[in-house]
């Protein structure tokens, strides 16, 4: 199968290069960028010198349609959702990685973004969160791409609300992002001189992941959920880490809680429950499509932790995965990686 | 004034040695390690050349009981507390940066630590947030120098359970250390290839600090309080951010919250107030004194965001400003610092 | 005095301000800012909340000659060129940290940058490297401050040529630079991601700061000196450290070297002669206007290790260092900072 | 094939698991660790949750001889030394990651180490830089695995020296290593607060990877070489770079200097010769087997930059590398990573 990456300039448009140049059953036809078309990708990125004879070019629609059967588009929202369309229209299959596709609903969407260009797609689009909607993913030939933020909270959660186990108010995800969450672009809190030795909350009560969060958790809980969402900028290149407060509507020890995870989790290739005791962190999973998850209880106070690469799993990876469940590939081919530690 | 400085060789030992050295009315007479005995200090700490004439001595409590006036216990744990009664039947002044005097309550104590050597003492001791218990630490000979987690805390808190503004169930303290507050001993969890590009949850719901903020926070609200603490390791030298989530009684809007920290803190020193806003970052506070404090409110929830360097306020500066206090100097002496930034 | 910051919302003007606000002689009165003009300095940066009365203004040169007594230019080449003529007519003191006015010649400086508009003020400039023309900074009123590399480059060389003492080809200067160096202009290369967990050499052969130091080390030397010089970036905020390889002209020990820098800089209060056998760390010398030497001498084979804050010795502190010695302050008057450690 | 890691438990160790597990023609069967012996593999290195099942065991030569056929032996000097000879005895392939097969002769070991205890089989050991001795490790059963910096400095030259074009005297190789490099032993100066935000040089003109620099080098240019080598460390996990300076003996221009380059190594796998004008940074390599060599030259002087992952190429991917040709395996096999960026 033909792939094509656009937008591949930026982290996600790399991370996405770097699975797919591995991919058994996918080749990479085309890459665009604006800024830098008609360069070598390897000149962008000199990373990847396997890919001096890969050129970036505009894009022009039509065009690149031609290309490839398979189409992720890594752009900033509301320009993805003026180039999905016509890849759905010719009947390709599109992974979109922006905010634009992600929201049911075309109100939400303009109160927290502005007006959307193609409503009528929303409805199409399935949630790519791969552990939860797996069966909708694999018939669908739109995947709305989850959040980082999303993913790391939402796994984790899903479990207990499925179950019950958990009272809806009062859910507090405080979550904190390395810095290439912010992307590639120029802006001055993401300087090194900025980011580094340093640590700071922003978008309190305020993030534009919340209503993703929201609507997901709500479906899944079959009940409105609102939960309080707190996001952190950590001066590392890539990980994720959530810390999640529930209070649990009876008290469970440490094994009932394992034993939930477990359930659910326990035959999830990318999932891994941490043994009671043990508390996960970033780096274990640096460079993988991997989520994993610890916890700590007591009586009715539970605390989850969970850690992702963001650029993974919380976004290209997951991404791949998607399009492998979507295409019938194994699930985990081209992100078999082994976490680089240190 | 002569000073000594009990255990000189940790991070918070040069700490005091970098405030002190450029205090007016003092001067360091005497610094101790059982390691390093013999050894120039600025053998230890090459940065502090200044400090080449100033030799590291083996602690005898008689000898060095004669050379200073006022003496800081830098020392760990269940160590302090075999020192400082030999000092304070001295009549010295002692500040103990160590956790040995800061709760009430042997028994208390013995639970998280264990059996106190001292326990006559505990009732003696002062603790010292200097911003909170001013004028009993001026009339002290014996200060327990806050932790570094409570400072972050407590401050922020205080106005609020003063004036009984939120509900004391549920609060949440989910907090953020740099690396230098576990100190210079060797642990593979200090090293910097565990530590670098690399974030995680430690201690959650059974860190030590927990019955140190407990108390203070149920003496300040005059009511029972206890917090779900949520310590986490951030990969900086210093600094330290706590995220505080807390349920209003009734809804406040931002002036308004702006208002009772302003009213608590307008004329502090050491403390800011940051505007409606404005979040603050561990980075603006490097190498100073200050607390620096933020909000966000929305109806009855409330997120207040602090920041202190781990080292000086969190640790030596606030030992120091608390020596200050002790002895009638300005309480700013040697802590005029202006935050090192980048 | 009265004193101006022009350019103030880079990371030296930064610098400028953290220094100079506890100069006991001297009143910041401007602070210029084209992009920020208008908005409070703490607004651009809440680290010196302080500063929150302080308003940042667009450079009108007539109106901000009238406010200050002394100016220190931190702008970009070529501007600077372009307002230092306006305040060296009106009889003000100027120390300038950008390069226009460090080479003598405006042919070299055309080969390097681009024409010079104020080539008459090249002679009166002086060189400020104050531990090097301290008589001839005293009498001057326009001083061109040197730059990070050369300073940490041409303080260790100074003794052995001026005692000829060295084979004046074949000198190397590996040198290692924190990204502050670049500013806080948005580059990508800046960018935390690009700079986090990665190390490179740039403009090798190339670098605009190579004339600058042949210039002075040939003046030094009293012949002409011309060296290979190496710069690289080093993931730190701040820090510089130069690796310099020498031939001498005859064998040395270790006590030979550390006397020759000894008779040298002794006496100097912020030049500190490591003993043989301490090589200096950037860490060393954090937030201070030090330059540590440390070297390693094995018969005719030498290597001298040096190491400053770029942006203290490097630049504002020198600034300031500059400013103490054509005024009469004491020479370390708002500089006797102590190093942040760690 | 079966294979055993033989001090599985530092950095080296890892890493050799990481790219081992991926293998498709060999399996782990022995882990040992003195320290955490009993304890599963995953338990000590939480990142590979898949190795739960892998317990470390005690080094037992007999009972681990047994169970693999290929040893990778990643223990400190001198305790390699020791167990080594029982495996080459019992005919078992043998990559040594220690110093201890790396000299030729017992002499030089003694001088920069200590005594050796198995001089017999200095003789036997090809030293294991593949791309130079890849027939005579082919060969062979006991590998000596270079260096992370005699790699990172050989590579480079190799061409030059083979072809007589640069002088043998006054080579200098400025070399700066991460922090991994260091191990994952208890030393103050690799602490997190020690290292980061901090640079420093070390062992100039003494370190223990000098005799092996100079023995390869001199084995290559047929004559004496000897060359001044200069450590440095940076605040990075993994990485190294070196800046070699050299004469060459006639003029040279870029495209000549890039064909020398070009001819030798053109068709290595591993091996990437950038463009003239670009230079390699540590993060193009981050987790891979890439060698990436740079350059500037201006008539005769000639500047080499090298950049090697540390624990891959400089050590672990190396290994398998060399253990790929030992045994006939595609070279590649297990190490066609793509560089982790950022």
């Amino acid at each position: 199968m033909r792939t094509a990456i656009i937008g591949a300039t930026g982290y996600t448009g790399l991370e996405l290069y770097r699975i797919l140049s591995r991919h058994p059953g996918v080749t990479i036809t085309a890459v665009t960028s604006e800024r830098y078309a008609g360069k070598p990708y390897s000149a962008v990125f000199p990373s990847v010198q396997s890919a001096r004879g890969l050129l970036l070019e505009s894009l022009d629609r039509d065009a690149v349609a031609d290309k490839a059967d398979i189409f992720f588009t890594a752009l900033p929202h509301s320009e993805a959702m003026r180039v999905v369309p016509g890849f759905v229209e010719r009947g390709k299959y599109v992974i979109d990685l922006s905010a634009d596709f992600r929201l049911s609903s075309p109100e939400t969407y303009q109160r927290w973004y502005q007006p959307h260009s193609a409503p009528a797609l929303l409805g199409a689009a399935v949630y790519g969160l791969s552990e939860i909607n797996r069966s909708a993913i694999a018939a669908s030939r739109l995947v709305a791409n989850p959040g980082c933020y999303p993913t790391s909270i939402i796994l984790p959660l899903a479990p207990f609300l499925r179950d019950g186990l958990i009272a809806l108010d009062g859910i507090i995800a405080d979550s904190k992002s390395g810095v290439s969450g912010a992307g590639r672009s120029l802006k001055v809190q993401s300087l090194f001189c900025e980011a580094s030795e340093n640590f700071k909350a922003y978008g309190l009560l305020s993030h534009r992941h919340t209503p993703e969060i929201d609507e997901q958790l709500s479906r899944i809980a079959a009940r409105p959920v609102s939960i309080t969402f707190s996001p952190h900028l950590v001066p590392i290149n890539r990980g994720m880490l959530s810390t999640i407060y529930l209070t649990l509507t009876e008290p469970m020890d440490s094994d009932a809680v394992y034993g939930v995870l477990q359930r659910c989790y326990g035959s999830e290739r990318f999932i891994r429950i941490l043994p009671p005791g043990t508390l996960p962190e970033t780096g274990w999973v640096r460079g993988t499509n991997f989520c994993d998850i610890g916890f700590r209880v007591d009586n009715r106070r539970l605390i989850l932790v969970s850690v992702i690469d963001n650029l993974t799993k919380g976004a290209s990876g997951q991404a791949v995965q998607n399009m492998n469940i979507m295409l019938g590939f194994a699930e985990d081919a081209a992100l078999d990686q082994v976490p680089l530690y240190p």
